[in-house]
């Protein structure tokens, strides 16, 4: 096969590209990134007619509707995707910050210094806007990106990331610091996972198949989320309204994000009144409750509204993204973390109490990239956290946990400033 | 072939001893410490006795004098690990501290709070001690592990182990957080390596081989250091009595050490000068210098003392572990610069000027571990800079670079707690 593309040779220049702007101002990056904003209004023209051919190719093929609308830009998408980079471009620059100064018995200065990862590897689906948001991070933070779009989406990407270049050039940064990978040859995918030494961090945004490819293929480290099955224990103590208005927030807000609620596990003591309450609130939303035996009996004793139903054993540890959801009656706060340590995948989980104990207990021994007391696992997201914005979430704990901001995309350097000291 | 032993068994015994020891209080885990240190004087004889067998069947098989001392412990040795253990008993427990806490503009109080990672994988060669010093790091962090030391050493560190896991349970800690794989079947290395989700990290310790081999086939998250070709530049103006010193210093204090000085760059209008002090200097230790041709006309027209002959060019880049160095003339700070950026393993870097620009470029431009600024890079070491102890020094950018201290085995999770928020 005709190999169309030079993937050493991307990067190669991305690598260049690092160097330059591992030591670029804050004022040029910030220069970029509001280029690239003003652009996205400018040369909308541009973008929406690569756009429409994806979308009447991806219509052609009998694409889902759905599905379509992830692809879709429009005039308005456009503008919040420039607002979302100027609110990149308003973030303190991460790049130079220096932590732990500290002043040696032998008098050498030490201190950590943030500094760029590198170069990133971006591989992601049909979603455009994420060439753009992935850009704005990564410039933001010093790095390198090579972005690797589905197929379904390379001419709104591959016309998004020529913008992106434009403005680099425009402001006399290295065009190379992002490249995109239009190819849709697969074979490049598990080429590029093999770039160790290359490619610093590879970031799969996507599915759980896309993650799991990568976490498979990859000799690169790679950063990821992956499903979130997320619970809200209602302890004994809880208030009802906080425990009822809590679990719907975490379940109907966006049921299709990682941090939305899968199962509600309820104390014995309390779970009449919350399942009655939440029965009479879910039944209005519609949300399949999908119940344990003794919740079953409670919601079926009180004649309560709604749809419920038994559940099936796999439905706890299930991430259901709709308007479902997994409801189990637990005897104690111990029998709540023990089902969360064996369903959970460690990504957001809250307990609703009014305990100081029990609160302590759950914050101390539930493993999870976020726990809540009394409040909406909703929260966990890079913006809410005060983080400005976000890669994803990670659910693993080697570098990084939780949202992937600015700081995330970074390491560290030490920097020893001495008078002649020699070790002895 | 018939498995002696079931990995997916120690892996889980592993888990659950990690989910105990991340809830330890730092008291229970400073008592093992200190237990293991009085065990180590106490059950000497058990000990020397296991390693009395490995150094016989090392002699036997005609093993090299050098590593048969590697291999070897004595009364002295276990008292200096005693002290080693004791040290790391003392250092403050990383576990539970809070950081980067907040609160949010709805009233969440938001922080990160350190946690171990869970279960570290740990290969290893022939140093016994290291069976001692990663329990140590681990246990103080919160960590189980997994150690997997060489073949040679197995009586030896199989009985340190024991030892370890004795303490454990006399204290009221779980044995399974120390367990070791004492097969010498290599198919368990490769099993060990594919073990994501049941170990999360693995580090492996030892030579280049040995991290090129880990890094290929692991499926789990390493960190590691390899190799370090570490260069000292002496700039123009640099003190010629501070610029041999600490020349010197870097490649004479022990030149099997991978933070030792591997290239001497010197500036060409301080080169005559810095390079008679050092030939001279050298000519005692005695250092053999590979010069390039200007370095090495200069020696030659000074008639020096000592052994210089012809660089290689493959001599520049190579870690040299032993009393033997390149030296090279440059024209200026970033002929320099581009030597060290082309040549170097971005492990530690230093310069000798009395610029402060000079100094400023090189602190900013280099992309290394550490860099130094008049000092010596054999400071590169977790004691010297106030970590206590370190289980190696990492030279990739994710996760953790330089020395690997306690803090550098943990990760955090989020901790948000509310008094019923809900997300909008």
């Amino acid at each position: 096969m005709l190999r169309t593309l030079d993937l050493t040779g991307v990067a190669r220049g991305a690598r260049e590209a690092a160097t330059a702007l591992a030591t670029s101002s804050t004022a040029t990056k910030d220069a970029v990134l509001r280029d690239i904003a003003a652009r996205l209004i400018e040369e909308a023209p541009i973008i929406l007619g690569a756009n429409r051919e994806d979308v009447a190719d991806a219509e052609a093929a009998g694409m889902e509707a759905s599905l379509v609308d992830r692809l879709l830009l429009t005039p308005e998408r456009l503008t919040g995707m420039a607002a979302d980079v100027l609110g990149i471009a308003a973030l303190p620059d991460p790049i130079g910050e220096e932590f732990d100064a500290r002043r040696l018995p032998n008098g050498i200065e030490l201190k950590r210094r943030r500094v760029p990862l590198g170069v990133i590897g971006v591989i992601y689906e049909s979603r455009p806007n994420v060439t753009i948001d992935v850009s704005a991070l990564c410039l933001k933070s010093g790095n390198a990106v090579i972005l690797r779009p589905g197929k379904e989406s390379r001419r709104s990407s591959g016309a998004l990331a020529d913008l992106v270049r434009r403005a680099l050039e425009a402001n006399g940064a290295p065009a190379d610091a992002v490249q995109i990978v239009r190819d849709p040859d697969r074979a490049l995918v598990t080429e590029m996972l093999q770039m160790r030494g290359r490619i610093d961090l590879i970031v799969p945004r996507g599915g759980k198949g896309l993650i799991a490819m990568v976490r498979a293929q990859s000799q690169i480290p790679v950063v990821a989320g992956g499903i979130g099955v997320c619970h809200t224990y209602v302890h004994g103590d809880a208030d009802v309204q906080m425990a009822v208005d809590i679990v719907d927030n975490a379940k109907t807000r966006r049921p299709s994000v990682c941090n939305a609620l899968d199962t509600v596990l309820v104390h014995e003591a309390i779970a009449p009144t919350v399942l009655a309450a939440l029965a009479e609130r879910w039944a209005a939303a519609p949300v399949e409750m999908r119940c344990d035996p003794r919740a079953l009996a409670i919601l079926h004793g009180l004649e309560a509204p709604g749809r419920y139903l038994p559940a099936e054993p796999e439905d706890f540890g299930t991430e259901f993204l709709s308007l479902r959801a997994a409801v189990k009656v637990v005897d104690s706060l111990d029998a709540a973390i023990e089902h969360i340590e064996d369903h959970g995948s460690g990504h957001s989980e809250a307990i609703v109490t009014d305990g100081w104990e029990a609160a302590r207990a759950f914050v101390d021994r539930i493993d999870a990239a976020a726990v809540f007391v009394n409040a909406s696992t909703g929260f966990n997201d890079g913006a809410q956290f005060g983080l400005g914005a976000e890669l994803g979430i990670s659910t693993q704990k080697f570098h990084a946990r939780g949202p992937l901001g600015l700081r995330e995309l970074t390491s560290y350097k030490w920097v020893a400033l001495g008078n002649g000291q020699i070790r002895s």
